[in-house]
């Protein structure tokens, strides 16, 4: 009898597209910005000031794995990345799609469990899921695409940084890459690391401060904070200097570095995947939550960079897809 | 010596995420609408109106083969089936974001075909690629999210057919699937089928010129004629009634049909992947170039859905991903 069927017994398969976009959109309440929902060709939405668009592909076995992670964490990761960007440049989230790949294997149950993660990143952002495409696919891929508006502030670029601004953070460093180390060893614990791993903890809301309090430059921390600062200094054609002893080493890092051998300052300035944020403000500017771990100068004719104590980082570098 | 090194050798893991960012982006030129392109965290541009957004994922082995199609033929093909949206809504296409995923050992040229596909769709469409996101995955994968702008006309939804509005049709219907049916054969002919089930010969522009003359619903065929105007029934809470002898049976089609003993007429009315539009205009509205097929008509009582000649049509249904 269909009525008494486990829904975890499920699959895709057995549902099919039209029943797994009937699961994710249930319920589902618009903004009054928001026109047009999920149900028709394309979602229509009133955008206050320009419109800042991100997109972020997460695909299995390159950025999650399914026995590391919940379907809901991986949901609620694919929002937290996306939602960072659009915190990076200092507006507020509005609206997002998402583009589902999944096999037709898969039980119901994790498809509901991602759609669960999905909207309950998206709420803890501001954002509202509008609409998105679902299809069978081997590997789990979850494309997210957000959508902010600037409420009449000026976004904030990469290439704003001058020479005498100071460089500061807010969220977490070097955990999501020593819980990665942790996970990668078969470890689940330190439990706070592991879980940065699986969802970033994005400083919602930091993005806007920073753009109030007059940051010149801004950017998320996705492949650890040299080379994002890094991308900043390109941009900007400064230099930066970071100061090792602003920094905190928080206990779940320093644990996985005592463990694995390896230097806790090289997770923190290294490691990707925690989407805190870092920015440069005019001198006194820095506001309140932010950690004040660095300054701005002239690239004297040399290249643009990112220096650690006055010279060059000689640990791990950050990630890049595709290379070892 | 590097200067001597072909690119068609080049993978993809050899010039890395960064190289491909490149060479996508390069020369790109921004219309005075977008503040920001690629290379920041998010784009930063003005809409005129409500914003439109839609999003759809490809993937290979599902809605492609590399053995069948190029890389510029899929690049289009991403877009193509993304501005169908926009143009079912009857909007002004805007700008997009594309994500990538393509396994390391992929040609660095291939990757650069699906850019000059992505890039020269974009232009027929009137998009602007404004950002997206690369990375390795082991089937390619594109999740491109299209934005369109309403500049102050009403969007065109599915909700609104009315009994006494004329369905009318504009753009191809049937070659991608006859053109589907060839390949799965083995054949490489009728060329035209097979161009069109590798990119879709959208018909840019016909979506507005449809809402300027007062299109009541509208819809593009990507699941199949009956199929999506089943969706625009439902919405609407009509019925409506094609005639068989409305349709052309374009030449291409009927020598897939005979060849593979199959009803023309059936790849007609349930063949996707074309992105015709097919809308509903209030009688005597139907602007130059639509195809008058059908009527739409109370539902009195029964379900809404889809007739031909005043029966259910009884040949195959349309396309459902993770079904048969």
């Amino acid at each position: 009898m269909p009525s008494t069927t486990s829904s975890h017994a499920r699959t895709v398969a057995d549902v099919g597209e039209f029943g797994i976009i009937a699961d994710i959109v249930r319920d589902l309440s618009m903004p009054p910005a928001v026109a047009t929902g999920p149900g028709d060709d394309s979602a229509v939405f009133l955008v206050n000031g320009s419109a800042v668009m991100s997109t972020d592909m997460l695909v299995e076995g390159v950025h999650f794995r399914r026995d590391w992670s919940s379907g809901t964490e991986i949901g609620r990761k694919a929002v937290a990345v996306n939602a960072a960007d659009l915190e990076a440049m200092g507006v507020t989230p509005l609206v997002m799609n998402v583009g589902l790949g999944v096999p037709g294997d898969l039980p119901v149950q994790w498809v509901h469990d991602v759609a669960t993660g999905l909207r309950a990143e998206a709420d803890a952002a501001g954002l509202t899921l509008v609409g998105g495409d679902t299809t069978s696919a081997r590997d789990v891929t979850l494309c997210v695409t957000v959508i902010g508006q600037t409420e009449g502030r000026e976004p904030v670029p990469r290439s704003g940084a001058r020479a005498g601004d100071v460089v500061a953070c807010r969220g977490r460093l070097g955990w999501a890459a020593a819980g990665l180390a942790a996970l990668g060893r078969g470890f689940r614990s330190p439990r706070a690391a592991v879980d940065s791993q699986r969802v970033p903890l994005v400083p919602y809301g930091a993005g806007r401060q920073a753009a109030r309090a007059g940051a010149t430059a801004m950017i998320d921390v996705s492949d650890g904070l040299i080379a994002d600062l890094g991308h900043i200094a390109d941009a900007s054609d400064v230099r930066i200097d970071l100061r090792s002893d602003a920094f905190e080493l928080p206990d779940p890092v320093r644990a996985v570095a005592a463990a694995t051998g390896k230097d806790p300052l090289g997770f923190v300035l290294t490691g990707g995947e925690d989407h805190a944020l870092a920015a440069t403000f005019p001198a006194g500017a820095v506001p309140d939550g932010w950690v004040e771990v660095g300054a701005v100068a002239e690239t004297d004719g040399t290249a643009p960079g990112v220096t650690v104590d006055g010279a060059a980082w000689s640990g791990e570098g950050g990630w890049e897809h595709f290379r070892a």
